[in-house]
């Protein structure tokens, strides 16, 4: 029998919660096929402060490195928010983690079944059918990872620079997941950036418009500006089908993105590198969109979808089985049309607690 | 009698009928008053780039040297759109005249009367009573203006680089304006950054911090990334009052700011320099937040408003005549509120001409 093997981060708030359901959803999904799920807990975020004085423990990164995919909760705390920001636990366990793992493409799709329209802030009439639109981020380039300073200036003033560099192998790699992305849907494509002032903008474009034309010449690709990107998703959201963008871009309009699809606790995650998992398929991080809602931390009240979510993306892209990740989504779509909603959701209705959520998706499977 | 000289740039598209209407409602407002009102108009943009060869001539560079403000049209359209992103109108007249003329601060207020919310695409009851915020945006500094190159990569690749920058003078000036902003309004500032990635929004936040409690103790100030404040603004628009941030930052949440509130007719800016003018007073920039919008230009059915609140703007900062600005202001909001509409806001019911717009206005100056 085939293993499957990952590692569990479920770090702070309400991520050990949802990940536990999570995790029971996803047993019940794979009951009976033939491999084995096996994965390891591991310490992250402000919990891993709290026990062992960093928020990416080494005995962490080396069980992740032994595994497949790493299945991720979320991090950070009011705890931790007086730390300086660049040691803040999201900070400090995500962006190494990215690039130990090479995980330069970020796939986040922008999810909003027309049953849950009420949930946008957007006007009903703007979505009536809900939104359904993907948004990816390359995740390891650009002004996160360049080089930065501080300095004095001629007149003796502090200033600091940081530098946002890109190369067309970066480029390139990112164009295809966007392609493949484009591919299993609507065949569009809009590229974002800023080309009219950044050269790594400029750069962006050309390679990206040559690789389609080459590779994808079937692909409908439009190039947008960042700012106007930033009024499209607001305005009118599905006219995009699938957005590729750089790094920071990328960070701002999927959050975007995702405050407009309505609910953080239905929105997931992946974080992907090449192919190079023991099952030569690609290493990958999954994590829901949203954060650990210290206010609702503890009180069973969570939605675990987002989790449940990001462990079906998870099967699909480093487990290779597409029809596991198919059959979770639409047992989570099933129950939550059916009406069984944890708070966020349930518009003043009556609300389950998180199990009560798991249970109705596991009925569903 | 004084004069109060400005150059008049109508440039592309609806931006000579707009600005037509402005000056038509901006002399109506100072009739009988202890000054004059001075300009001439010049090419610019897609119209500079035809009859002249450039989208920034010399000969308007120099007359807006000579002159105490600018009032601005909107530049660009179509028939440009095939130049290289670096040549085309709206970047090639605009940022160098942001560079010449010093013009450090952008101040875009996000307004949307009650009257209108039906223009958001926001839910009504997110804004029961409209918007009302302010945008503060760094205009000179940061990656617009840092080093830029493309050079190979030691393996041969083909890469580029943009480098952002600051140092702290740049940061207290603009800290400076929304200072100003905040004490006419709620006395809060959130200032966005990213100071978890870049060692520039370090430097920006300790700037900041230290700028308010030294001159301005009572101004209640906070910071939010600037991920969070793209969903922020998408979710509940006035729980900001002032919003400051830098470049390109502010690029892209201005965009989002003003397409949530509803009509990019309504939305009127000013970019700002020093205290330099011949009055002592700040020279700068006044345009509206929309473009050109090809499809309805020549047609006298635009939306005048934006122009007609940008000429507001420029007797308030530029000519110290706050009290012509709140005029005209008043005028603006009385014509609309009583119900005369051009298309973009009238949601389906008899819409005026530019021209009425501008009458309604006149009559209620
Ligand atoms: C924590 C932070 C560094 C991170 C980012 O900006 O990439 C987060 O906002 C995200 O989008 O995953
Ligand atoms: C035209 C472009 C360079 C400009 C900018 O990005 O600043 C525009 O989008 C704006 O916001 O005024």
């Amino acid at each position: 029998k085939k293993t499957f093997k990952f590692t569990v981060l479920a770090g702070d708030g309400i991520g050990p919660e949802v990940m536990d359901q999570a995790l029971r959803v996803l047993e019940c999904a794979c009951k009976g096929e033939d491999f084995e799920l096996s994965y390891s807990r591991h310490d992250v975020g402000g919990a891993a402060i709290d026990s062992q004085g960093e928020a990416l423990p080494k005995s962490t990164v080396d069980a992740c490195s032994q595994a497949d995919a790493i299945l991720f909760g979320s991090v950070g705390g009011p705890k931790w928010e007086n730390l300086p920001p660049a040691k803040q636990p999201e900070r400090a366990a995500l962006l190494p983690l990215r690039k130990i793992f090479k995980l330069f493409a970020n796939i986040r799709p922008g999810l909003l079944y027309p049953q849950l329209t009420d949930a946008s802030p957007l006007k009903k009439e703007r979505i009536p059918n809900g939104i359904d639109i993907v948004c990816i981020r390359e995740l390891t380039g650009g002004i996160y990872f360049g080089e930065k300073k501080t300095y004095k200036t001629e007149d003796g003033e502090d200033a600091a620079c940081d530098t946002m560099s890109y190369k067309v192998s970066e480029i390139e790699r990112i164009a295809e997941v966007a392609a493949q992305t484009a591919m299993s849907r609507g065949k569009k494509i809009y590229s974002i950036d800023k080309a009219n002032v950044l050269q790594t903008s400029v750069l962006w474009r050309k390679t990206i418009t040559a690789f389609m034309e080459k590779n994808y010449p079937e692909i409908e690709l439009k190039h947008l500006y960042v700012d106007n990107a930033a009024m499209q998703l607001a305005r009118d959201p599905n006219q995009f089908d699938v957005l590729v963008t750089e790094n920071m871009f990328g960070d701002i309009l999927s959050d975007e993105m995702a405050v407009i699809c309505g609910s953080l606790g239905m929105l997931c995650s992946a974080s992907l590198g090449d192919g190079s998992n023991s099952l030569g398929l690609k290493f990958g991080l999954y994590e829901p969109a949203g954060g650990t809602a210290p206010d609702i931390a503890g009180k069973g009240i969570a939605n675990p979808c987002a989790q449940i979510l990001s462990a079906a993306m998870m099967m699909r892209y480093s487990f290779g089985r597409d029809d596991i990740a198919k059959k979770i989504e639409a047992a989570v779509r099933k129950a939550v049309c059916d009406g069984v909603r944890t708070g966020d959701i349930a518009f003043g209705n009556a609300a389950v607690s998180t199990k009560e959520m798991a249970d109705a998706i596991i009925e569903r499977l």
